[in-house]
């Protein structure tokens, strides 16, 4: 079935659509941060992803005939509106970080200036690919940094067949080698790669045949799944036995194996003695079998003898969400930025108002990023001396110096057009790596890493401060009706 | 970017693939199954689903010039191989139990029976669709049965947006009232539903002109969103006052409130005396909020007020994935079906051998479904007395009379031609229901549910058995060569 995937979008961002158009606010300039409150994966950092197909989706944002039709089937929209839907193109600004950078709980991610019905109708698709490609990229590069060895990610079959293209794609920029997936090498360029699965050993008489005639469509390839009946009494053997009597009188190289279940850290370590005694130290020992980050960790702890990975679940499924969330923080009135706020019962999770900027700290020195700081889009950053204050216990203060500040949001659109000059995926990849660089180990630990900086400056701290609590005092009830603190 | 998504398939079934066309196994036909080892999200079913898009796909199945170029690239196909592939079309059988259906690990949920290249380009594919598909149903099940009011599925910011337009389907099927994604309802008919997010509330200078101006464009969907600012003392309140003064006079329903943070059942239960207070006894109430089928259980405990629930995360991205696999059970040699196996450390892992069925019984008093079975295809499954044998511990046997016996898996394919009558979407939400309902009920439960019988019969253990011994006694190196037992 060919779809029109843009319509996979919240009823309720046409709905508001149809009512912003009727009460004549169409031209009404709105602002819509992207930001999430906790890194997923119990994670220090999160890995900006999915930027890159948002860019996709905008350039091909429109409505079909089709769709028009089964709107209008609603019988709840207005023929103007169903006329603006029509001619539908996004005419704002968006403003993004760039994929491949860290980043961190409570700044904004995204930042849309779009008239409200453009900015609403984008909400939905903008979350769900940044959501869903950040939390791959993230997981991925957790499970890259343990590794510190190649990692393929292999987990299509875990995942929707459509999503898993992206996965593949986002695996590779957060520094996997490459992926299963060949749609993600046909239409991405990611370095594709696979051996064998079981079936084909028992699709064989027996396992040395299977070997042997994997080895001989697949000269180049030769790396053999040694689990399907007994690694240690039968895979590894019939390995050495097809490399002894096949690959090396034919002048052809012994890759390796690959070990997908049982206990990697013990048969690695076995197989490695092996492979060496039979005069292979150049097979290579990839394992698989629901590894995670932290089972890496152990099998590198426990000295398991490992060349590569190949990770199926955890990075393409990872067991967490990023809840990224898309909030109006300003409206343009009279020329005037007019911030807006969402209430919450903790201030932590009551938005941070206006239109605003994301700064990074470097130290000069060392290099290392020092922390983030959330600004008003109008404030102007220091560049010698500035002072950081944690948002919620004001009174923990940095004054840090000689430090170099990045802006970290560029521009994409432009009054409706890509200004973004889209760095290629390895480029994207590459720009990862040199940011993580920047980030202190105790950011980078799997478990109860350190918490990087996230500060307000005192002027947006003072904002939403006031906007609190003009908004508390606005309610319509103004005593406390309740004897509870709900 | 216009893509063949047929190409999102790991890259071992292609270089499989073109070892056996190379070893001129292209008419070798072998039967795979598709089972999973556990129930996702410590659940006591799984809901089968995804068959459809499956088919979806089977229908669609070729390679463009494209991508025949892109794997030619790759150096490492024969010339036949890809001529091959530029004329593929899937000419085999599938068998597989429909979508809406309980099933349980270990039994064949799919089975193809078709010639090894085709069936292992299959591979990914089916995974994909069945993993990610029955997934999403299984959380929904959970969540609509723990309810027992109309759930809807409102996720889509929180999945792959191509991911979320089966999500919303799957939802569906599995019992929720509709979807906010309009893709699903555009391209499968589902219902769709929505309000207004708090941007809505934001944009304009107060909450009651929001509401008002939201009840003057969406007459008939009048459910505000009461907790932009203060539930009990602001958003309730407005809510009132706008069905006093503009509903109520024009003759207009007040349709209710949907709460998105907080205590939901503090709140519910204050909202619902509120609302019943000002005579609005027909304002319904919607929760929203991160809801999981256990905190709607809690809710219930305690007294919540609740006509509906909008569920985000744990529907369309549930916190664990379904780990369906596919193994090769048997090839035919010479007319005979011979059962093959992949062995593993523990039985239990090993996978079952052998072209298979799967029967479920049902007492013919109750209605209730006792156990299924898994019998070899050749074997007859007797009408009036069979005993359940626990596949484990053999010595666990119930014999059972009075039942009813069903086959669970249809023909979906034969040699190629869609022979199965698809039902609509509809039809196989509503055959799920019912299936449903022939669960016990300790089966359905939340936590630590009861483990429903899957038994294999006395012939296919036997044969289980029999390959695991010779295939054990076969492998290279018979004598324990190392200390320990792994």
């Amino acid at each position: 079935m060919k779809m029109n995937e843009i319509m996979s979008t919240d009823r309720y961002e046409f709905t508001m659509g149809n009512g912003y158009l009727e009460e004549g606010m169409k031209n009404e300039i709105a602002y819509f941060d992207v930001f999430f409150r906790r890194n997923p994966l119990k994670n220090g950092y999160t890995i900006m992803a999915g930027l890159d197909q948002i860019i996709g989706d905008v350039e091909n944002m429109h409505f079909e005939e089709e769709d028009i039709e089964y709107f209008k089937a609603q019988g709840i929209y207005t023929a103007e509106f169903l006329e603006y839907l029509k001619n539908f193109k996004f005419t704002g600004d968006i403003y993004a970080i760039p994929d491949g950078t860290p980043v961190f709980p409570n700044e904004p991610t995204i930042t849309v200036r779009a008239n409200l019905i453009e900015a609403q109708i984008l909400e939905t698709l903008l979350l769900s690919h940044f959501n869903s490609a950040s939390l791959v990229a993230t997981a991925a590069k957790r499970v890259v940094l343990e590794a510190g060895k190649p990692v393929m990610e292999f987990g299509s079959r875990r995942t929707h067949t459509k999503a898993a293209i992206d996965a593949g794609k986002n695996a590779y920029l957060a520094g996997c080698s490459g992926t299963s997936n060949e749609a993600t090498g046909r239409y991405y360029g990611v370095p594709t790669l696979g051996t064998m699965a079981h079936s084909w050993i028992t699709a064989f008489d027996n396992e040395y045949e299977a070997f042997l005639k994997y080895a001989k469509h697949n000269p180049e390839n030769t790396v053999f799944l040694v689990d399907t009946y007994d690694v240690l009494r039968s895979g590894i053997p019939n390995a050495i036995k097809v490399a002894n009597e096949y690959l090396r009188p034919n002048g052809l190289p012994f890759k390796g194996i690959r070990i997908d279940s049982g206990d990697l850290a013990y048969l690695s370590k076995e197989a490695r003695k092996m492979l060496d005694e039979a005069g292979y130290q150049e097979a290579k020992i990839c394992l698989s079998n629901g590894l995670t980050a932290e089972t890496i960790r152990d099998l590198n702890i426990q000295g398991a003898k490992v060349d590569s990975y190949g990770i199926g679940d955890n990075i393409a499924a990872p067991l967490d969400r990023l809840g990224g969330v898309y909030k109006l923080v300003a409206l343009e009135e009279m020329g005037n930025i007019v911030p807006k706020i969402k209430v919450s019962a903790d201030e932590i999770k009551t938005i941070n108002p206006g239109y605003k900027k994301v700064y990074r700290f470097y130290d000069k020195k060392t290099g290392y990023a020092l922390g983030d700081v959330v600004a008003l889009a109008s404030e102007r950053i220091p560049k010698d001396k500035f002072t950081l204050v944690d948002p919620t216990d004001t009174w923990k203060r940095t004054t840090i110096t000689n430090y170099e500040v990045r802006e970290l949001q560029v521009p994409i659109y432009q009054n409706g057009i890509l200004v973004y000059q889209e760095p290629t995926l390895k480029e994207s990849r590459e720009y990862c790596t040199t940011q993580m660089d920047t980030l202190y180990e105790e950011v980078k630990r799997l478990e109860k890493p350190h918490q990087y900086y996230v500060d307000l400056t005192t002027e947006l701290l003072k904002l939403k401060r006031e906007l609190i609590a003009s908004t508390t005092e606005s309610v319509t009830t103004k005593e406390k009706s309740i004897g509870r603190l709900w």
